[in-house]
């Protein structure tokens, strides 16, 4: 049993990411996704609830062909800590998939075995990017996988966003 | 789409348990189980992290009928703010499933509909008797899931709760 | 200017209070009233919020011939930085009235006089005996004023106490 | 009995704040006025205790017609969980003031009724604008009210607010 | 160079610490003295700050044969973060000293190696046990070193327990 | 006995720092060295651990003439509350050492003794500047004691720098 571990802070879950865990899929027994910032939400950077992203991740995986744990993980605020807090939070797991620089450094210290996740078109498919669309009404459903779309719809997403980032 | 909400500690995860979400798995499309007190583990109370509760459950529920999300739930000792803290880390449900009083009380004064899940043998079928047990070296293995029996081997899980419950 | 700061649970707010309030408004010009563990409710030893317990307060002082302040005072679990946390949430004060050891000395220690409030028959007038007397069903609208009375009724006080403090 | 609540953080509090409240004491029964932010002092820009912004709103209000509570509300960096922490340190209400987006958008959520206060001259009656202009000694006494002038001369309020946005 | 690590409440230091740190000091290069629970004070069974018991275990050692470091750990209420937690605040260490139950296995499941300290009496020379005979007044000076004795005196050690262990 | 207190976030210590002790060495009795956000490692402006900073210090001071103790003070993020809690922390001191002006306007409101720290090269004598060093692959060793880079050499202090510093 070879279980990988995959964090981001899905706002929104995107095209990137779904196509990163297709690929890890195929190379590991389980995946756990570690849904990051977990307490974070109704921000201009961080609009959605963990749960909302836990929503989002479980539809678009649903035809995933490997089983996934989708575990919201909350900041600690504390880097020498956050490897042990993941582990508490999550199954048992062998390898680490992150691009993200700190990630990998705190992973590499605690003796933990990680990869670089497979490449995507990473000025588009960013959080960042979709949400800047999503502030300007441009498109943005191209960018993300269908069940995102409709869970967005079902919560306001956009419509929250662009409340929160007006100006007072 | 209707979504029923149980919380427990799962410390560990038994059949009394697994008896209530087969139950509710039969009156809803989709199941959230909080994995309350996610933040404590190694207490003679709280043997196991989150992490190992939440494998604990998957595996259990493998063959469940009905789709379900494993939510680890961190204490927030703020009673008036609970039920605003679960509902943002879980998918949006319907009903919830308790026989705490103060998990009823809550989610009532929330507006939340509360029902009582089906009954079981709660004096045996429970974690204060079952760590009881471990502690005394007497049989527990009837009393939980198989599934549940494989991950405290793994993680040497009767052998930490009798090393941290002895005294100083 | 003198003013005083008074400082309790106040769960629920009772005639002993109010008579040491009475009496302390002889002495100062202003009283700053700390609602202290602000961050509890829903307990059977703290069942009223913050806010419940700051309007059941303010009400039974309406005529009361002394200008006060109703200040929620949350927990800090650290004994040693109490003082200036409390300091920090209040309007500046001259004297503390309370009989509690540990206030006390807390106070002493950070040089501010304290003073010992006038007595009052502190067997009965006490919030434990009148939440015991409420979940056995026994008379307590005696011992308490009658704004507590109406705003217990609004909040079904006695109903929440009852349900919280039930076994599971 | 209709009770309304309005937040700010009130560093300091000045015209706009009053003419507000001013505005909405002739609309509801009872105010509850929110010092949000609480915690935070001796920052350049929150250069004021909760305690000293009690002060401040409590003597510029001596003559409102309208009963009022002030409130201090300490952040909890959670938006999801911000209403709850609200109503539990707050007396019950009905409607909230307010024209900040996240505000108006957190309330609305929470099924609570948002009106945007009256308008008044923002650009100079901001704290903003008038820290700026302590900071660079230029008159800003005639943007508050004179109870706010007497308590800062008290605490030393401006020269505080110099030295603490002093450099290294 | 080998370093070892040793933590204890030290509520207050006495005799039988000293009598273990004394034997450690021949078989490591370099000590370390973790003072746990160092944000309580003022309570019946924590009733000296983490600065007073740096200042009994440093001036103790004075002559000890063996460099030293006292460092202060606050709780953090994650056991299973708790050893990260220690070594963030400390200089590494290759071995830790310890016959407290939890100590030992989450030090134990981190792969670092623990040993049991020389024996002394625990049943007198204990924490517990002096902070009884300081209620008492009973004999308790023979127990701990002389530089304890000249602290608690400074401190008015003895005379804070008494009024904080007293009833209301 | 006259105690001073000096604090730093210390990331690294440099010569700087090194130079203001010696200097206070020669005007008190004992130091108390405070290592400031100690819970803060790997950011880019505080990417080493409370621990290592501990090692730096105590080494660069081993042939100091004067005793002093290292202390780490995690961030409380209340400055109304700092000096409270760096107090709680720390044996009693009579007076504090810092060109900081937020940490004189606190220790000043609360009666204790500041004096401005004998002046040194500012410009390069900074950690800003040593990890921008750092980053670019520039000299810095000459900026710290040997001490420091025996201590960052076995860490890998400059590589986790660069590496957490990168880009994602």
């Amino acid at each position: 049993m070879k279980r990988g571990f995959y964090i981001g802070r899905f706002q929104p879950y995107h095209n990137g990411h779904q196509s990163v865990l297709e690929h890890i899929a195929g190379t590991v027994d389980e995946i756990i996704i570690g849904v990051g910032s977990a307490q974070l939400s109704h921000q201009a950077d961080n609009p959605f609830t963990a749960g909302e992203r836990v929503l989002m991740i479980t539809r678009s995986l649903e035809s995933l062909d490997c089983p996934f744990y989708v575990i919201p993980i909350e900041d600690i605020q504390r880097n020498a800590l956050w490897v042990a807090h993941v582990r508490s939070m999550t199954p048992p797991f062998d390898i680490c998939y992150s691009s993200n620089p700190l990630v990998v450094r705190l992973f590499s210290e605690a003796g933990i075995d990680v990869q670089l996740p497979a490449m995507y078109e990473r000025e588009i498919l960013s959080g960042t990017e979709i949400r800047k669309r999503m502030l300007e009404n441009r498109s943005w459903k191209n960018l993300v996988p269908p069940a995102v779309i409709q869970v967005l719809k079902e919560i306001d997403g956009p419509g929250r966003l662009r409340q929160i980032a007006g100006d007072d």
